[in-house]
């Protein structure tokens, strides 16, 4: 066994500000029933549903996307954006509580936060003769990072409480930072994370107008670090930003990934065409 | 292959204090089942598990708590602290025998016995001149090691059998030390990890007053190590503790995680406003 | 740790065409309840969804193949060939609206686009001395890089919109290229991969004439990051040819595996015979 | 790669002794059907089983242990301990024929066979000068070492074929020795293998008097090399040994362990007690 | 990362020789369903299938085996010998077309075809002073090893096309040779590989008389590399075969084991005596 070498505490002031709750919800369509269903049941089931979908588009408050899913993991998937953990849960409940509800299975979901990593002001901030003076673990240290986290969190509330990029294709998967035996993100320093965060963005900007990306955070309260979620127009977008971006050092060296899950954003009003059988519209 | 060296054995002997057993159970609801009765059996199949559930709620002979979880991994969660195995076998049967039960998918469980590592204690007696002078499987050495922890044990009784956190969020999920190939928790030195416990422990008092922590052991019982519960008002908590933690060298290089599961805790009165589709109040 | 080296951004624009958006479809058939119908109504049952899939071979709309898989995994399998992802999810639902769908379990499913490595066309563009000359990201590199790609891709578009092979065998398999902790695809330079791919390239060629080989890729939309379908008259030379690949380097030191498939193709008109229990013909 | 280094064979004699055959049976019981059952329906179905659980407890023949397990692993779990493979068959078949059987739901199962590790025994042997005039792999080495294990067998028979050990708390788990890149037992030398499971026994000796062991090998029966079941008054005692064990090198370099089970020995007519809801005594 | 050098391809021509297609199908019996059966109705079910497997054993065109399994994993096995995969497809088919199929939970299965290793005939090839003339990659050497191996079938083609061997006892396992980040089969020499296999054949062949096994490959059609069949009379045997052999290089360093499975084979006509819950004999 390498030695192991131990040292006091570096507390790790997390670099990040937080939005949006989020819970992914997906669904498998249990079809037989659906289509035992006569024209009008089905339309009252329909209706039910998307009634309550569109009134969870309430702006401020949130919103709930809905998506057609490609292949057997999922043929419906909701993506819930509340301000709370409990409005999460109201959300679920209602959804439970539709007709619909009885011709769905639950395949699996996702619970995470909206999150910006900050890791560009953090690393000017312990620039700061102020800071460079201080502990990293006294409170005057953590107190001045919590003040100019409240100010940051001022200027990018918009990015924090995102509203659903309305393109057609939508991209969804979890990831995490690897801890592997020689290759582990959470042991290398702060400036090293930040410089490969910096090259990650630069990729991520070459596609910029191409594809919306919401990320979100789940360490807590989910099997991953993070959620991905993309939203385009062309889905070949998805694939040539996710090969290119595999390439730069923080992928290539430290990304694991999970699940990959591809479908097809459509209006609330539509999900009477999804329950026919054709793809529903946008 | 590396030359494999051997050497007689050195005890470790166990340097922990266990409180109560704890049986976490997962279950799903069958909403369709649940909405398709009466509001009058609804009702009646609430009250008698309500009824259940405050019953257990005695004081020195354990508690129960329950969650209303978010995502599909499950619907409800119940945390029985009891006094021995016996007794959460008598809980898990009697929840088994409710008609709730009928609306309930098994999900998952977890078992395990609250556990205070006492390192730093450990530590201190190992410098001691009398246990210096024995060898650590010497049944001298074992006694003397046992008298003392039978005094701690009346020290932090309180934490061994603590009443349950009245917070609305909740946080379980159950973790490993690695045994790696090249970082192996178990093949690192004493004092080496008492080190790296006692930095983890200093990162968790930067958040005292703001999350309340029970730590389980599993080894013996079920899949994992330990099991952890987190409570706290605010589920930001969960993430921004569990981020920071994951830098410190316990858990960047030993730690492992399994499944994160995160709810709201309610009051058992409250289970009808859960069947009723409407999240339930603390 | 080992340190951690981090350097300016060097976009990897992607060496790939692609074509055909492909969904491949597994089902286990619920035998109990097609032995229980009466001939004619199994027949109904075969017809229906014989004229659909036999409507599905639209020529430059795109085509389905119907394969009879061996094995527990799967007893049909559909590989849908399409313009386009709302193409895939109209067909999916299609399917899904069938009687015959009733008597399938959905086993699993792959989604991909047809692609065409092109390593070799990009390692000579690399050379030439206007690139050499211009940053790899800047918006001139790739702009050239780009119009390269639209040249090439109407020379090899009849790679791109395969028609499907009509041989008897067919072998499905996902496959990853390694990202681990020593050996790392990903970080492998451009001109070792492309050269490892012309040794890959090489072998294939051997078995020309016996094996047909489509590739397709899947980063973004399923979780491995490329299928591989190989259609050959006799199912030996799958075994041949991949035990064989499994040597170069690769494959030996950067695939991974997912699981494999293996089935007989047969004429959607044969269904009716896959029905009562013999092997359709193709 | 590191270099092949090939060398002309060296048998490894197994150094092991067997006795019973085992079959571990792990049951979830459907509890909303056994609560729908008549007192008088559920008696008739606990006390077929009953009848047939205490005539499998046969002296020399073999004997059956039932255990109420705790979480949502199994709720009941049956040791059946027996001469061959095919009297583990009669009695799989033999429970599968009870009503009770009706309400249980096959959760896992585990093959073994008791085995009495003899590395001490065989160390001594290979240090005798007329073994160490011989190659390892004649028929003259070989045949000696096998009437020396016939003489041993005499010795321990007792220890081969155990009474079931009649304490409360019942645990069991499955393990491999690790063959992994670096650390790997099947790699290590005897001697070194002999002093690992050397020390491993010490700290098991610590333990006697409060848990009694039984080792069983499952190479080529089952999906790990072995399982172990302990047996205590105190449930306590298995998290302590197994936590202990954990640090000696024959567990921390080397040990997977597979998923634990604990729950409560109870006697065969007490079943109608479980049935009807309440922890059946021993 | 470690440098990647590459090279020009040096075909690997592939050293086997094929026989039977092999299927095998696992299958949990649904014993409630048997039970309810008159002892008319299930003498019916098992007449049928009974013939059936019986019609199967049918020379020099296959057969198949039929064995009563230990544990959860399956209750039922049957092992198909063909001459083609259409013959496979043929078989599952005749299966699923029984009664005694309403009463069967497909549990998994197993693609391969049996195989016999050619390292010892292909070592001596490659030492010819024509073929070390030649390239490996050239027309010419492909040719006159195509040839050799032509000769080489005649002279082993009863091991290729084995007769089902009648011991009561039978073991099955897939495996892999590893293609670790260190250790990898696949990067091994051949002569290194030859070496090994050599080693690991002598151990086998100490067990000669009390052990028959049939290989299979299944690269390209199932997933792992290859299927292991053991037959013996004495289950034991398996025991310590398989534990002798995994200290031979091959297995200590390069195998990687699936599922192992083993039941008692019995006679066709003896299957109503299994689904009157008694071991069939053989």
């Amino acid at each position: 066994m390498s030695a192991v070498e131990t040292s006091m505490p570096v507390p790790q002031v997390p670099e990040t500000l937080e939005g949006w709750s989020l819970l992914h919800q997906m669904f498998r369509i249990r079809w037989h029933g659906v289509r035992n269903l006569s024209a009008a049941a089905r339309n009252d089931v329909a209706q039910e549903a998307s009634s309550l979908l569109e009134s969870m588009n309430a702006g401020e408050n949130g919103s709930t996307a809905t998506v057609n899913m490609l292949g057997h993991k999922a043929d419906l998937m909701l993506i819930h954006f509340r301000r709370t953990f409990e409005d999460l849960s109201r959300a679920e409940l209602a959804i439970a509580g539709t007709r619909l509800h009885d011709h769905l299975e639950v395949a699996t979901s996702y619970v995470s936060v909206v999150e910006l990593g900050m890791y560009e002001m953090t690393a000017k901030l312990y620039q700061q003769p102020t800071l460079r003076a201080l502990d990293r673990d006294s409170p005057e240290f953590r107190r001045i990072i919590g003040e100019e986290m409240t100010r940051q969190r001022d200027r990018v509330i918009s990015r924090l409480y995102p509203e659903v990029p309305r393109h057609r294709h939508v991209c969804f998967y979890p990831m995490n930072k690897r801890r592997g035996e020689r290759k582990n993100w959470y042991a290398a320093p702060f400036e090293a994370r930040a410089a490969m965060m910096r090259e990650h963005g630069v990729i991520g900007r070459l596609y910029s107008g191409q594809v919306v990306q919401i990320i979100s955070g789940s360490i807590g309260y989910d099997d991953w670090e993070w959620g991905v979620d993309l939203f385009a127009d062309d889905a070949l977008v998805f694939k040539k930003l996710i090969y290119e971006m595999r390439f730069d050092q923080a992928s290539a060296e430290y990304a694991e990934f999970g699940p990959f899950y591809v479908g097809l954003q459509f209006a609330p009003h539509a999900l009477d065409r999804l329950l026919a059988g054709e793809p529903p519209a946008l």
